[in-house]
């Protein structure tokens, strides 16, 4: 480990199994302009969310080490699969602060909720790992969960299927049911789901709030900075872009989760 | 390499992205009993359809290798997509009778068209090589292919949704077109693809016949073992499963796709 002592105006690092974690990185360079970043995307080796636990840990730590051997200042963890099976394994492996999309989220759901009835949707490792419900619960013992694997919601997003009847008819088929629970925020529990909004909002309807990981991810990864004396000073931070395969298409869905070109993309083997 | 030297009572290593090469372990129990098998399935990375070429390359030797040093007799590579990308690699790096599944199902459909206008499915990365194409041009060049990417295809499967209103409307989008195409004949270049058989006929219908992989790349290898007299002469042959991952369903996607029980199977890393 060459992990370097914290520095204010080292990079941030950020991982996802794939290019969906960039919707949290267009989040940090708006909210946090000043800081650089490092991302990777195991691209070789997604998705992560239809493998098994163990797999997805032994995946983490590599992507972990890879980026604690960059000397970021910091880790977000923006995969929610990686973040559910994981995180406490980070944690007591890494001393450097580890941001989950998880916690974040589901401490937004709680403040958004009136009726405390609260939906959850993501890959089948998220859900199978009840992190949510978890995460949900410790803050609010009562709060009613109703969750559902939308396992086809990826590989839509993958194809840029955003609308269509494809998309809509998958949309349908996941959430028809989430109508009848009286539910008042879902939770997009995958960093590939915010590009869905469009159809799953044509499905649960205009009264139901759908909450990304990416503001609440990043406003708690700004407190925990603050408080550490750990924000950049400098003007304007870069970004740095690492995948382990670089698939046809790839740079056209990155653009799509990152808002913006892909400039500096480097291929590396774990 | 621990290839071992030829002998008739070895196994045949069978090897896949996933599970849907069990599709062809299937057929081979079916016309070659007396023969052993061992297969490997790359679940831990899977699936290598929408990854590179250069990666899918990378994989497909790991596995062959993997097989190989099991000293297995002969090599189905049982994957389009890794054949597509490795084929060529594979026969130029080993010495053991290497078997894929697009040459021979290319010819089979060449036999059964009547209108020389043959349809191909396939992942993006075995369309993009154009595999099936330069097959099918080797033999007959006058032949007009209509090749599509179905990339929901092999999710849907995973998924078990083998019908249903996402099955159809998924269906429906890729092959609605090839209605107006003439064709006779649609070439499944996927191992997934025989489940879906019910759905893609519904679109396509009855005149138009669909051609799976497993029978002619099982009578290519009976061929090839025959000339090299290296058929095996026990009395019943056993199966080995190999994988690299344990992911949740696995078992009951297996065995959906091998119409038996799997009774051995081993987790390794490559």
């Amino acid at each position: 480990m060459n992990y370097i002592k914290n520095r204010s105006n080292a990079p941030i690092g950020v991982f996802d199994s794939g290019l969906g974690g960039l919707t949290v990185v267009r989040e940090i360079r708006r909210v946090l302009p000043r800081e650089d970043i490092i991302y990777f995307g195991d691209l070789a080796r997604l998705p992560y969310g239809i493998k098994s636990e163990r797999q997805v840990i032994e995946f983490s730590k590599q992507n972990a080490s890879f980026l604690l051997e960059k000397g970021v200042k910091a880790l977000v963890v923006a995969c929610n699969t990686s973040a559910s099976a994981s995180l406490s394994i980070l944690k007591r492996l890494y001393s450097a602060p580890i941001i989950d999309v998880i916690v974040p989220t589901a401490e937004e759901a709680l403040r958004r909720t009136q009726s405390g009835r609260i939906g959850v949707i993501g890959t089948q490792a998220t859900i199978s790992s009840g992190a949510y419900e978890k995460a949900i619960k410790r803050v609010r013992k009562n709060a009613v969960i109703f969750s559902n694997v939308c396992s086809l919601f990826v590989p839509l997003v993958e194809e840029g299927r955003l609308s269509g009847p494809i998309a809509r008819a998958v949309a349908n088929e996941y959430l028809k049911d989430f109508g009848k629970k009286r539910i008042d925020v879902i939770i997009l529990g995958c960093t590939h789901y915010p590009l869905l909004k469009g159809v799953i909002r044509g499905v649960v309807g205009k009264d139901v709030e759908l909450i990304d990981s990416a503001p609440s991810t990043v406003l708690r990864l700004r407190n925990e900075l603050r408080e550490r004396g750990l924000l950049a000073e400098r003007k304007r931070g870069g970004l740095k872009i690492f995948v382990s395969d670089r698939p046809r298409n790839f740079i056209k869905v990155g653009e799509r989760f990152l808002g913006q070109k892909m400039d500096s993309v480097k291929l590396v083997r774990l």
